[in-house]
């Protein structure tokens, strides 16, 4: 981890495991003493992490590499802990016990991150401009060449870093964290506790047109009169677009967290906490159920129904419903190249060859 | 539609129509006395349009929802309109016959996003840096924090919003609008009438490094010494890149519409009226014909020559040239996790399926 | 090429080989009476260059340009000056003989952009917002609106071009480049000699999260906490995203090339002197060995081991290790919508269909 807290500022374990705990996770400390005397100044991984560094175990593949870990802290479920302890000597670092070690490493995550933007600068920057129609809440800070416009209301203790646009009549929950360059045009909906991150573009016009009347090919543009609507505790990835509906909403659900550079079409819908990898296309008007995962450069047509809890593999074409819940996949998997070159080549011939293998059978 | 015109602002029917029919559509309003008496604040789907809004039926599918719609108006063709009457008692709200009912919709969105625009800032806000050297023509409206460089030219009536950069030498038609954070670099050339989105980038460097004379694998960059150049009526969705050429111009024609998320690389020429959906990649030097559509994350090698008419359906790689005018695929089909897993595995083996089959078939 | 030199600006072929061979590149010049007569403006490609420009071949197969082009010099190897004479009469262009055209001309091509980079403004511009804690090199030049912040690190000669961030505690090296609105996060180090196109950001989020323990399909956030480490001579293209890592770092060799619309997920190590295509995607943790290209929109997933000279074609979805040098190709081919049809219903067949032709061969 590149920056540490200075021994000064860093907590001993206890009290930092009592400080970031905000979901109440169980957990124990079978070496009270050992733990009250390690003062922690970071975390890492079980290869990096050093003396003063807490780390975790929640892969049980990867238990060898307690043995030889340097980390002051270890995080590890009771099992692990037992088993280790019949394995081996005791080791040299402090185990906090926890059946849920994942959760307890993002939770540590969390505060060490929030100690770095405590020290940010708050207030509002003499250099933004904010409309004299704009309402702004308690504790909001607004960074350098940020430009909030008429009617925008950004809520208490909501963060705008440098060079974001609010636009006209945009509303912003409370708590909210906008990364340097976030671009929202106007009548975009905001929930709370969202992050945004630099690039993000919420509310541009939903790629509609009609065929020009005078048959020449050209196209009408469909003006893009509807909003964007985000739950709350969304995250929004760097140069994620998010379309703004031709007449009514696209909708992102509360808790879903989108990748960078993903694309959601006009008047899509997605599920509260749905969960979508980088370079995701979804084209317009599609509807996705909640608790779904989509995987990187995965691409849905638009106008589709994915229920509740699908799972898409990376780099698969969804071109038609899914109503059950599982995994659906439809990648070609890659090979050496002349390999793929000979295989392709039939490719074009698969019906035939069918066909063929019919005949054969019906001698 | 989230803004309504207040009452007083609402025009009637017959004056709306009259106002937004700029295409000079033919139509007729068989109940002349209720349309005058309709005070239009917005527009809305069939489904969700209210009293003072008007919706329209363009897909006879959903000819059902003319029953139960709320809208106080509905633009539908004189056929559709016959049908109504034949099925059932008059409907409540006032009929707009119009033998295009989706290019009726498409102006009259217009129309309303217009009005809101209007309502904008105008005039070069005080905070952006205009170069002396720059030309800036007459009711032309420049953002808080844009750039405008030396040598750079700014038509007639073109907006642009806040973040905007139009580098050195960097030419603009009239009646553009480039909203907040869209970047052009220097000696781009631009039509009259596009409209640009937010992170939109045009003139970055394409792509192309020569190997290192060394031969240690290092790469010497080629600059890119060549434009972009963009036609009249373009528009160009958030996040899009387009790369100037290396030696001469990457060339964007007339009417022609990219979605976001777009990458068109160096010395590509794109034809007039050619539409492609977010996500797409076209690779160095293709050039492709007039009137094409791509579909999303459709994906273009280099050099290839796609001819005037050519339809791309969206997650297709695209790796030879098409002359013939059609619509053209390649997708592997999404299934089940394990459906997909057990038939992909023979797709190594095709080839010597085929012998195998062959071989069957001599015997 | 859009911008020529002035008449006056104009050098003299030989100044001009000598100046910009920065390489050490042999030539000689056959006639060096008229190349010492030649003021070169500018350079085209064969067919379109005129008579005071510099123009090459490096494909043999163009070689029937020579004849016709209109080019005031060109480069070319010496055996293709030789087939020349051989077949035809004396050229009316000044040969410059080089065993590597194109690495002559990436020289020649890079001289003329440096003479255009020269004329823009340097220094800082008094609307940059500059921390008082940030050290500024020697002769930076930082462009308008830019936001440099706390412990900030900026090395000579680096220019940073408008709208730009250079987050807390980020350090940049000597003689970097950052075109208009490039946004780095904090603690990013990044070495010497880097280009940055517009709309790249460095150092966003990594895409971390753990179930909630509630079980509700809610997420927690892992505070990303890891750095983005670039090396020297890096190219990162327009609406590039590389992200910072969860504890660790992500980083990318010295000579990488990437091209605009990538995705570097975070703890991603790219090896020296790799190249990628644009639109390409790089889940998490993958490690990518040295001098491989990526084609364009290839796709790799997470935690993955690609070896040194891994060549991948564009389009491809790579999803399991690959450790020997070669080419590497998984892509649906594009066919007639309705062949493509016919084919890909087989598909789902393909395992059944590998189990009768067993049958009909046991039988």
């Amino acid at each position: 981890m590149p920056v540490l807290l200075s021994p000064e500022q860093a907590p001993d374990l206890p009290s930092l495991l009592n400080a970031a705990n905000t979901a109440g996770l169980e957990y124990t400390l079978p070496n009270p003493e050992a733990a009250a005397q390690l003062r922690v100044r970071g975390l890492g991984s079980l290869t990096s992490a050093q003396s003063a560094e807490v780390s975790f175990l929640s892969n049980p593949r990867l238990s060898d590499q307690l043995l030889s870990t340097q980390a002051g802290a270890v995080v590890l479920t009771p099992a692990d802990w037992e088993q280790l302890q019949a394995n081996t000597a005791t080791p040299a670092f402090v185990p906090v016990l926890c059946p849920q070690p994942y959760v307890m490493y993002a939770l540590l995550a969390q505060w060490f991150d929030q100690h770095r933007i405590q020290n940010l600068p708050a207030g509002i920057h003499p250099t933004a401009v904010v409309h004299p129609e704009a309402k702004i809440g308690a504790g909001v800070s607004i960074g350098p060449f940020s430009v909030i416009e008429a009617g925008a209301q950004i809520g208490d203790h909501t963060r705008i870093g440098p060079h974001c646009v609010v636009g006209a009549g945009t509303v912003l929950g409370q708590a909210n964290l906008l990364h340097a360059g976030v671009t929202l045009y106007h009548n975009v909906v905001v929930g709370s506790r969202c992050i945004f991150h630099s690039g993000a573009v919420l509310g541009a016009d939903g790629f509609g047109f009609a065929p020009a009347p005078d048959k020449s090919g050209a196209w009408v543009k469909i003006a893009q009169l509807g909003q964007v609507i985000i739950g709350d505790d969304v995250e929004i990835g760097a140069n994620t677009t998010v379309d703004r509906g031709a007449l009514e909403a696209t909708r992102i659900g509360n808790g879903v967290k989108l990748d960078n550079q993903i694309m959601i079409g006009h008047n899509v819908q997605v599920g509260d906490h749905t969960a979508m990898a980088a370079c995701v296309g979804v084209a317009g008007s599609t509807r996705i159920g909640q608790r779904c995962t989509i995987g990187g450069a995965a691409m849905l047509s638009g106008h589709l129904v994915l229920g509740d809890d699908v799972h898409i593999s990376g780099g698969t074409a969804v071109t038609s419903n899914i109503s059950a819940p599982g995994r659906y996949t439809g990648v070609f998997p890659h090979a050496e190249h002349r390999d793929w070159q000979r295989n392709a080549a039939v490719l074009s011939q698969l019906s035939t060859l069918r066909q063929r293998l019919r005949k054969l059978e019906n001698k």
